[in-house]
């Protein structure tokens, strides 16, 4: 039976309350070793140890912080042909280029823009108001964050290694990174670099713990522990609206990313211009991975014309042209069998696709559905329900005031995309899907596929209720993303000495921006002594 | 019967559920006219029509808001001397220097700093990434916010007229304000001037809308509807935790300001340093107001020697000495009664005052009480309620230790204050509760009182859980108040013509600081066509 890592050292299971292995999805068997499905006790000592490692940690000088996050990167790195090995056995996410060239350099990049970000301390965005005597800044919440990572991304947003965690670990905050069990041995290895990085740099061992697996009930308890925090958590709509409702109860901060379907509208210019190009375009954003994005193109919206039937026929035979590609695992197959299965009882029809592709891998069939924008608008909630995989639904809409109107029906999603014509013949209806959707997305895209999600300043991995939890955070983009793990602190009249470097007259390395009387600058406060 | 004030006119209440009258709180004395307690269609009437205006508000020139704002402020100014005088008959606060000096020119300038926000665009912090395509700021929620009034600033908080009103409307989001009935006259006044303002500059005039009084589930009604963008609460810790778990449900953001006991720590040097001096300030603060603040000094921790027995009989000459003042309502009375009986259960021994001062007027002693820090540790939770009025729990505490850990019990405040001697001998001790205080107080204070909440940009009128509802937001301080009503947008390769002006490659007014590949700048973006 494998360890966990909790309490600065990996140990036994302080109460085991059952055990489980990995499965490789392209066979269905088990393999890997036996992982523990951890109980109260070490749930709780985990707690323990990380509220008491908290206080340090806040302390701690960014440089030891970023030391930390540019060590295990290049842990990671160093790791990467074994890591990527793994991945691939437990995700059946091909190696090259995906893995080995994609996500696992993204996710060591993130863990160095985190080491930036704490070292040049951005994300504290100091404010100093000299005639009021006030100085504040973001700082460190001085508590635990618990990180419930996702199926899909099991590098790039792993609990203990992606974008949660760089974030999290920037704002010097102690990490309980609960594992996906269908990546255990991943999640495994990628901790245990993270462990001997800790110990390189001499910070609390209790700054990264892990768990594989705990009841559900178990993560609802953690995340209502007034103990923590925050709580960071990507995955299924359910599973998300649970972990808010405990962690909401308790006053603990959650950032949930939980489901999205992404609406993508063809204007009716832009596919008389270049529709069979952009239906090549949809087709490969929409199985990429196979379609297991959280920006995944879930639902279409297609002219009812001749130009719309042009781009629909390409698309099809896009997707019946592409393999089945192999899911991450058994629960995503019978998630998205029912999902289809769902999503054709609220009237969708299918196009192409539909089924599992055929035991033993788990694989689904290229899938395209098709409604019209009459009972899309109907029907919107059980229409606007994620299927998690290679499958995109098509909403017909017959003129413009029908397409403007099924925008107008979306809930809270990551991403909304217009695709206009060059020549300006689009320009009116797109500026009216704009309006209508620009409120229910987090990021808004011309004449592009979501299914990037570049690491940007400016980039926003977040949306509206129900994509998230809160319209005003990122889950990607740094020094963004770290403000979710960030205490809003005020100085008033507090002795120059007792300020934190960042606040203090002097700037701290002469390169910090901070907002002095108003205005951005990287000076000194005026009069501060040399 | 009074008219409400939604869907842009002044009309009978559509579902009367009841009515009610102020009273004066110096004579017991019903005073003013009826006013109705709003049914369900009032609500419903008000959410259809704030949200039909929200759009054509988010897409409003931030010019017209800023008129709207100053034009309204210029109003309250020119009313001023009616307004304090309904002001003070509805909630006994005095009209010099307290209302007619300090909170009403603190009313009208947190207006004009609103539409100074609103011209300027500072609030919404726009990123720019030129490599990566992508450009963010923070915008409009595009939906409607209710905003709940406390009693305590029927100018400066109202919730037609005060800071959250302000950074709402800033943010370019339609206001449904539900007015504190203990003052329907000053808020009928002011919404009178906000809704003559609104006409004068041509916003849609469900732009502000208000209704006095309405039951309370009818409130958490409101709180939970999916149009809603957000909420701001200031008031009771149970009406804040009602609201905020009826908002949570539907995933609409609440900001909730519920009380704070606001720890005040003496020192041993400070107090042989100039002990007098402190208990005077102490006092000051304390009773001042009434000790109606969200910031008053509730708890004040002192050290268990001489110089401590110095400052508690200072502090209790000059709470004898002072007259008892005529709190803000009936029910605050009556709170206060349950909160000091509640505190004398927990163990708390009363020093001084501990009963109410007489009829007519709803008046009460000034009061200390007072324990010990083991007492204290063993029933924080008891011994850390609220007691809303000119009431203060002083812990005598035998040692650093015993100081240290009387810090350590704490939960979430607005404030945290340490009074610490000019020569250096406290510093050890005060570095150590200042570790302590932290991560458990939004503002942390020297050698001064909390109870000035400067609006600055610096400023942090917010605190962790359960102080407010989330540690990263303040309610005072423009533009900073602002971005708790606003939704982060991004535009990922959106054609130029498209962007909204502040993130076009032309700076739009050449002073807009905007974060263009990690450099604040007011310059356009490189390449910018003049």
């Amino acid at each position: 039976m494998e360890t966990v890592l909790i309490d600065g050292r990996w140990q036994p299971s302080r109460e085991q309350v059952g055990s489980f292995r990995a499965e490789n999805p392209a066979t269905g068997e088990a393999i890997g070793p036996e992982f523990p499905v951890s109980g109260a006790a070490d749930v709780e000592l985990a707690l323990t140890s990380a509220a008491a490692a908290a206080p340090a940690l806040a302390d701690t000088d960014p440089e030891r912080i970023a030391a930390f996050l540019d060590t295990y990167a290049s842990g990671i790195d160093a790791a990467a042909g074994d890591l990527c090995a793994l991945a691939n056995e437990e995700t059946a996410l091909g190696v090259k280029p995906r893995l080995r060239d994609v996500e696992l350099p993204r996710t060591v990049n993130q863990l160095r823009l985190a080491a930036q970000a704490a070292r040049s301390r951005t994300w504290t965005q100091p404010v100093i108001d000299t005639q009021a005597g006030l100085r504040s800044l973001f700082a460190p919440l001085g508590k635990p964050v618990a990180v419930f990572g996702p199926n899909n991304f099991p590098l790039a947003f792993n609990a203990v290694s992606g974008g949660d965690f760089a974030a999290a670990i920037a704002a010097r905050n102690p990490v309980i990174a609960k594992a996906h069990p269908a990546h255990p041995q991943t999640c495994r290895e990628l901790a245990k670099l993270a462990h001997a990085a800790l110990n390189k740099v001499h910070l609390p061992t209790a700054t990264v713990q892990m768990l594989y697996h705990m009841p559900a009930e178990l993560g609802l308890k953690l995340a209502s522990d007034r103990r923590m925090g925050a709580v960071a958590f990507t995955g299924s709509r359910a599973g998300g609206l649970a972990l808010k409702a405990a962690a909401d109860k308790a006053g603990v901060p959650l950032y949930a990313e939980m489901s999205s379907i992404n609406p993508v509208f063809m204007l009716p210019g832009a596919l008389a211009e270049r529709g069979a190009e952009i239906a090549r375009e949809f087709a490969a954003s929409c199985l990429a991975g196979s379609g297991q994005f959280c920006t995944n193109p879930g639902v279409v919206i297609v002219p009812a014309d001749e130009t719309g039937d042009a781009f629909v026929q390409a698309a099809r035979e896009a997707f019946e042209a592409a393999p089945a590609g192999t899911l991450l695992a058994r629960s995503v197959l019978d998630h998205l069998q029912q999902s289809v299965s769902a999503l054709r009882g609220a009237g969708a029809e299918v196009l192409c696709g539909g089924n599992p592709a055929g035991a033993p891998a788990f694989r689904f069939q290229p899938t395209l559905l098709v409604t019209d924008a009459t009972r899309f608008a109907a029907d919107a909630p059980a229409l606007q329900q994620e299927a998690f995989g290679p499958v995109s639904l098509i909403v017909r809409a017959d003129g413009d005031a029908a397409m403007e109107s099924v925008a107008q029906s979306f809930e809270g999603n990551l991403t909304g995309t217009i695709y206009s014509a060059r020549d300006g013949q689009d320009d009116m209806l797109a500026r009216r899907i704009a309006s209508a959707l620009r409120p229910r997305v987090g990021r808004l895209l011309n004449d592009r596929m979501p299914t990037g999600v570049a690491v940007s300043a400016a980039m926003n991995h977040g949306g509206p209720y129900p994509a998230t939890g809160h319209p005003g955070f990122t889950s990607v983009g740094l020094p963004a993303s770290i403000r979710r793990f960030a205490a809003l602190e005020c100085y008033d009249h507090v002795r120059e000495d007792r300020l934190p470097p960042e606040l203090r007259d002097r700037n701290p390395d002469g390169r910090l921006q901070r907002c002095i009387d108003g205005v951005w600058t990287t000076a000194d406060v005026a009069g501060a002594s040399a």
